[in-house]
């Protein structure tokens, strides 16, 4: 399976109208990931034009839900609910023009807002009893002390707070949105349970420390996203073939981690890669994004990433 | 110096219509302080009726500022910057209608809303560097330790709470508002003194525990309220004159501790107490404020107030 995805981080209403300049064209996700889109059409048409044959199909795929909030939720429905889930034996995402770096390790995250309740009451008269936002503290620096390794990298973080209304009550409600991440899914999935168990002892402590005589501290925790890390080991046909392929065309690809489409197929033990659509760009995820499509350097880089799916999907002949 | 708080707590442009129903009189403010303005405009008329004399003169003051962010700030003038400021030798404030306490205790009260300040970066890719939120945390967490006396009341809360913008960024800022209370002033001072040793702690604690190298986590504490505490003693002339004037009349009353616009005087050593109106009334604060004004409660409490007001002030003759 090759894929790029149709999502953008671009809110809808957008003025997605591209201008030109020269050989360069500017637009909201003009590269990120429009240019491959348009790309994986061009290796339809030229692997048709040239009647090249595969030992594998190729099923060439257009996304959604790459980006953000999205959750790839797109390839993740491919791999567990589309009609081709059981036949998918390797997975690339053709993302962004860079050919010089192929992803092999996906970022996992998980990202989850946590609600502390409590009875709340004014802050002179019913002082003493237990208020969400001691314990939501409590949670926050034990949060802060925990410690990662640097390789996987691993990390966490406290993003956004809030709670309360008045400065004179005693708060009903706190909470806290926390962003999780790990190159492993070991680790990440280590970081989560942490993460709860110490949110889980941090409501117990405010409930023991103050009183709950008119109702104990509970607490909430909503997903607000979950992508799963995982990785493809760098002596897998998939690395070593790509990784030739771009070689052969004179790229010196470095091998690196992300979070792409690929950390589905990574995480369920399915051979994926991350690659480039060729030519240059930049200022991804901002409104002045650009792409370069200057002939040569465009083709050299289209024409690398299409050796490389054809190296992995098995050249047989034209 | 006699007092009444001219301010209420609803916004400007309520509805403030009187209904009456029989003896009761429905409006927002009706209680507190209304009633009181019009007692002290009757008791001017009854002393000039029966041509009563004093030892010292009686001021009687219509004030402001005496509810929520007001902070006291009429009678602070009065006693700081008034034409009168040398000269008044006792205060009471004739606040809402029940003569069944004298309040004795003034709650200082200290509100601020502490900042702390980052360089923010990405949840991921800046992990590492100093988060305000952490800092914040750790305040709170040493916040809630605190051990404060049950008497004389201090209490302390931390009631509101803010900061961040991005589940996926490390946030440049997070706030939190602190309601500090005591009927001592110099358990107030204690209390404040501590809190603000453990915010520049718990920044000084951040800087340490992670990386500055994008920015350190810098703190700025804005004062959103000040009413200074303070008492009268229980011995003293002020206390004992109204208490015997009230009883005198048939009342029992509580000596109370509360923030009232008697704080001020209070926190100078300046003999003061908070006295009732008569009659009865309730849902103060709520629109649903109401007085009953049936004649005799309502003369009984006028008369017994009048009283406390002549005993202080020195009755010397008719």
């Amino acid at each position: 399976m090759v894929a790029a995805h149709l999502d953008t981080v671009f809110p809808e209403g957008t003025d997605v109208t591209v201008r030109r300049e020269g050989t360069k064209l500017y637009a909201p996700g003009i590269g990120d990931d429009t240019r491959s889109l348009a790309v994986l059409l061009a290796f339809i048409r030229a692997l048709d034009a040239a009647s090249i044959r595969t030992r594998n199909d190729i099923l060439f795929v257009g996304d959604v839900g790459e980006e953000g909030l999205g959750d790839l939720r797109g390839v993740r429905h491919l791999f567990t609910k589309g009609r081709y889930r059981d036949q998918i034996e390797a997975f690339i995402t053709v993302d962004s023009p860079q050919v010089d770096n192929i992803v092999v390790g996906g970022v996992g995250s998980k990202r989850y807002s946590v609600r502390f309740n409590g009875p709340g009451g004014h802050s002179f008269k019913a002082f003493g009893i237990v208020n969400p936002i001691y314990a939501m503290a409590q949670a926050i620096v034990e949060l802060g002390r925990i410690e990662v390794p640097e390789t996987p990298r691993t990390t966490f973080c406290a993003s956004i707070v809030g709670g309360g209304t008045s400065v004179n009550a005693i708060p009903e409600e706190a909470w806290i949105d926390i962003d999780l991440r790990s190159e492993s899914a070991e680790q990440l999935a280590r970081l989560d349970a942490r993460c709860r168990a110490i949110v889980a002892a941090a409501v117990e402590q405010e409930n023991t420390a103050r009183s709950t005589s008119e109702g104990a501290i509970t607490v909430d925790i909503r997903t607000l996203g979950d992508r799963p890390a995982g990785n493809t080991p760098m002596d897998s046909d998939i690395v070593q073939f790509a990784t030739a392929a771009l070689q052969a065309h004179g790229f010196a690809p470095r091998h690196e981690a992300s979070s792409t489409d690929a950390n589905i197929p990574m995480s369920l033990g399915i051979p994926a890669i991350k690659i480039g659509s060729g030519g240059t760009g930049g200022r991804a995820h901002s409104l002045a994004e650009w792409i370069d499509v200057e002939k040569t350097a465009s083709v050299s880089g289209m024409t690398a990433s299409l050796t490389a799916i054809l190296a992995v999907a098995g050249f047989v002949g034209a």
